[in-house]
């Protein structure tokens, strides 16, 4: 079993934390994005869309996609539960992980994207668009402050995968000049706790 | 228990069809999304969001997201699974379900929502970007057709919500005009033999 990683990209520092959090140890492979690794035919048959990460299994398989992964070790190491406790609790994870990730995490990945030189010839990229997100990204830290205001974590009182995604979107967003505002103090509270986790370096 | 429901959007139909695979009934109570009723402070106090579906519980609680909330009766009505099968099905599932919702489904809303009249002074838009993901839609269908090539479903040998997602998107398509391509016969198959199911119709 190993981890197809890159330790620049948001998406596997996702599976890193889940992962250090869990205290599970896992096989890191260095995927080269900007020698466009990812983008060769071999990598691609290992991941036909060419992200990262990638998790191998030891019947050759391979998962992609952050959560899949993420998922696949929550079932076999349940302890402690990022995903939630009991139908409800697990709903209730599975919707702030999702709001989280397409409505924070997905206009910050945007703005970034859709613009820096990096992705050049390798996205279709889309300056203006990139613009309209970074305005979506501050009024969604706005409107994730506020939401924060009575509870100590996204989800609820406990750390979940719903804080893994929203701390490694927000600090992603430094790119693009997207930071908590002086006034959103509940959200710089709750990121500096999230920020303490030991696993938040992994 | 009931849902809110939208009879003209997109993802409640996921919701619709998923339930009706299990064979579970759910009120809904439709939200006029024409008449923009999502978008009053009475329906951000259920989902600050402002989108449908949302499933409310009978202890108060909502489920936002259409996932979650899958994910929810999943849980009380494991068969048939529609997740997917053991800690690697599940996995495998997951991926095939978010690569439909991230890779196909997200470039089709796109190219009609950043673009549409409806949308107009509901969300920022941008014709090029929209344009820019009508291309990536239609590369995207191209690659699902390969995937297609040797094996019945999205994620393998059994319907799952993998393949909603994506009967889901690809039917949305059309009023982009982003349609199945004369040469994409495995995708044809796959879809005539998923709309050819009751659910589809849901």
């Amino acid at each position: 079993m190993k981890i197809y990683n890159s330790s620049v990209a948001p998406n596997p520092r996702r599976v890193r934390i889940f992962l250090a959090e869990k205290g599970i140890q896992v096989p890191y492979e260095e995927v080269d994005l900007a020698q466009a690794e990812n983008r060769q035919p071999e990598f691609r048959r290992i991941n036909p869309l060419a992200a990262v990460p990638v998790l191998e299994l030891d019947d050759g398989a391979h998962i992609a996609e952050s959560i899949a992964i993420c998922r696949y070790f929550e079932e076999l190491h349940p302890d402690p539960p990022l995903f939630g406790v009991g139908a409800e609790g697990r709903a209730t994870v599975e919707m702030w992980q999702r709001r989280m990730e397409l409505t924070v995490m997905g206009p910050i990945a945007d703005a970034f994207r859709l613009q820096h030189e990096f992705f050049k010839g390798r996205i279709r990229q889309c300056p203006e668009y990139a613009a309209i997100r970074k305005l979506d990204a501050l009024e969604r830290l706005g409107w994730l402050d506020s939401e924060l205001a009575d509870r100590r974590f996204i989800a609820g009182d406990k750390f979940t995968v719903a804080d893994i995604t929203a701390m490694v979107a927000i600090d992603f967003g430094r790119l693009s000049n997207i930071r908590i505002q002086p006034d959103q103090s509940n959200l710089a509270r709750w990121h500096q706790e999230v920020s303490a986790r030991p696993s938040a370096t992994a």
